[in-house]
C-alpha cells in the first residue's frame, strides 16, 4: 500500500573522513521515499526550486516514486551544509538555507489522498501538522523530529505527536523531548504525548521501539509493554552518515506498509528492515546507494542481520 | 567444569543518583565470582587485608565458591571510591588505595590446577601473566583490562594478550588499545595482538562479539568472521553500575564453563547470559543482588532477552 511523504527535498555539502561532496541530491523526504521504493509505493510532497533538474528528478522517478506532490517554484531548494569530520556519530551543521522551503505550503494533490500510509519527516511541525489535516483517512503514520523542533516549537510538536502511530527519532532527542536522562523514563514520558510506539534510534547500536499498553489489535498485543531491539550492522568503512536515519524510516516504514496487517511480528520485522537500509545509506556518498540497490541485496543483508543477532 | 579467577577483592565507596554506600564489598573477581557460581564452580586468587572479616568471606563462600586461593596478610584491603554522580555511564574515580595490592604475588593452589577455565579480571598485566603461566594446562582463557593498563604498561598487556582466547573490554577501552575511531577496525587491530575473540561491551546497549578466522572447531566455524551482538535490557532504574562489566563476564564465562563444549552456539548464549547478570548487578547496591539471586530468576530474564531481540 502507498506511503505519502512529506519533507524536505533539498541539496547537501557534505564533508567526511573519506572526502566531500557539492550539492549532492538530498533532504529527508529523499532518502526516505528511495529507502521505502524497494518495499512499496511512494509518493512525495516537497517544495524545489530552479536548481533542481529535471536529472535530479528521475532520481526518484527511475525508482518508481510519485513525485506529482513535488512544487516546483521559483527560488533556490534548501541546501544543507555539514560535516563529520570531527566526528562521524553527529553532525556539525555549517550552513542551513532554508530557501524555498521558508514559504512552503505543503498541498496533498487529489490523487495522494488514498494513501493509507503518511510519513511525516523532519520539517516545521506546522507543515506537519498541515498535511496529517488534509488525509483524515489515512491509516498509520510516522514522523520525526530533532532538537531544533523540540526546543523551540515544542506546542506545534506536541500537535503532531498526539497523532503519530510511531515517532522516531534519536537517542538524544528522546532525552531532550522527555527532559530525562534514562531512555525508559523518557520514552514512558513520550508515549504519554501521544505516540502509539516511540522508535528511538542508537546508531551504531541499532535501535530500540517502546510501545504503550496495546498499540496493535491481535498476535501479541498482551505482551507489548516489552520493547524491542534491533541490532545494527558493525562497518568497517561509514563513508558518509547523513540520511542514515531517514533511510532507516524508509526500511521501516516501507516494509509495515507492503504488509497486508500491522502487527507486532511485522513491526519487529520492520525495524530489521529499517537498520539494513540505514546500513546501506551510509556506505556511500549522499544517496549513491540508496539509488541502486537491489531487493534481494536487501534480503541478503536482513539475513546477515538475523545471524548477528540470532541465537539460532 | 571449574573457573579460575584472579582479581581484586575489595571494598567499595560508592555514590550514585540513588544514594551511597561505604565499603561494601565489590572488586572485579568478587562481582565475576558471584555471577558465574550461579552456572559453575568458582575459585577465588586474589589478596586482602585484615579489614576482611569472616562475614566478607561468607559472602562468597555461602554462594559456594572457593576461596582456598584468598590470601590473607597484614593493611589494609584495596579500597576504591567512585561516584556516578556526574553520569551513570561511567565511574568517576575519586579515590585508589592499592593497600594490600601493592605487593601481591598470586600463587596458584595446588587444589586448583585443575580448573580448565581461568579469568583473569582486570588488575596488573604482570599478575595476569604469573597466574597464566602456573596454569599451563587450562582449556580456555577469558580476561579484561582497563585503560590504565592500556597506556601505561602496554608491552606487559602485549602478552598477557597472545594467550587469551577471549578479551572482554568496553568500547572506549577497544578504541584505546587499537588507536582506532571505527570500532570494527579496532576489533580487527585486536585480534591481531592475540585474542581470539574480542568482546566489546556498550553498557546499556549491549555487548559485540568479534571473532579470528577460526577460533572454534565443528559448528559454526566457517562463519566465524561475521560478529555477534547480545542486547542489554533496557532498565527504567540503574541503582549502581559498579561491577556491571564483570558480573557480564562472570555470567558470560559461567555459563560457557557450564557447557561440555565452548562452540559458536554456546559462546552466543553466554554472550545472552553476560548481558542478564549485567542487568542484575546494576538494580541494587554492590553485589547486593549478586548475592540473591536464584537460577529460576536469571533463566526468566535469558528468556527476556530473547523476546526482546528475536524476530519469532
Amino acid at each position: 500500500m502507498a506511503i505519502l511523504v512529506v519533507g524536505s527535498v533539498a541539496f547537501d555539502s557534505i564533508e567526511t573522513p573519506q572526502g566531500r561532496r557539492d550539492r549532492c541530491l538530498g533532504g529527508a523526504a529523499t532518502y526516505f521515499a528511495l529507502a521505502a521504493s524497494y518495499f512499496t509505493d511512494v509518493r512525495v510532497i516537497a517544495v524545489v526550486g530552479e536548481d533542481f533538474t529535471a536529472e535530479h528528478e528521475a532520481v526518484l522517478t527511475r525508482r518508481g516514486v510519485d513525485t506529482q506532490g513535488l512544487e516546483h517554484t521559483s527560488g533556490k531548494s534548501f541546501h544543507w551544509t555539514g560535516s563529520y569530520v570531527k566526528s562521524l556519530n553527529e553532525a556539525q551543521t555549517l550552513k542551513t538555507e532554508l530557501n524555498v522551503f521558508e514559504s512552503f505550503s505543503p498541498k496533498v494533490p487529489a490523487a495522494y489522498r488514498d494513501s493509507e500510509f503518511l510519513f511525516l519527516a523532519n520539517i516545521d511541525p506546522v507543515l506537519q501538522s498541515s498535511v496529517r489535516r488534509q488525509m483524515p483517512k489515512v491509516r498509520m503514520v510516522c514522523g520525526d523530529t530533532m532538537n531544533y523542533w523540540i526546543t523551540g516549537h515544542r506546542a506545534n510538536l506536541a500537535k503532531v505527536l498526539t497523532g503519530l502511530d510511531a515517532l522516531l527519532i534519536n537517542d538524544g532527542e528522546a532525552k531532550l523531548l522527555a527532559d530525562d536522562t534514562n531512555l525508559v523514563l523518557a520514552a514512558r514520558k513520550i508515549l504519554e504525548m501521544g505516540p502509539k510506539a516511540l522508535i528511538v534510534k542508537h546508531g551504531e547500536y541499532g535501535a530500540t521501539a517502546f510501545f504503550s499498553e496495546h498499540p496493535f489489535n491481535g498476535e501479541g498485543a498482551a505482551r507489548m509493554t516489552l520493547p524491542f531491539r534491533a541490532p545494527a550492522l558493525p562497518l568497517d568503512r561509514v563513508v558518509d552518515p547523513t540520511g542514515a536515519g531517514d533511510s532507516f524510516a524508509g526500511g521501516f516504514f516501507g516494509y509495515l506498509a507492503s504488509q497486508q496487517q500491522v502487527t507486532l511480528k511485522n513491526f519487529k520485522q520492520a525495524m530489521f528492515y529499517g537498520g539494513v537500509m540505514g546500513s546501506f545509506a551510509v556506505q556511500r556518498f549522499g544517496t549513491e546507494q540508496m539509488q541502486s540497490l537491489t531487493r534481494e541485496e536487501i534480503d541478503q543483508r536482513f539475513a546477515l542481520f538475523r545471524e548477528l543477532s540470532h541465537l539460532d
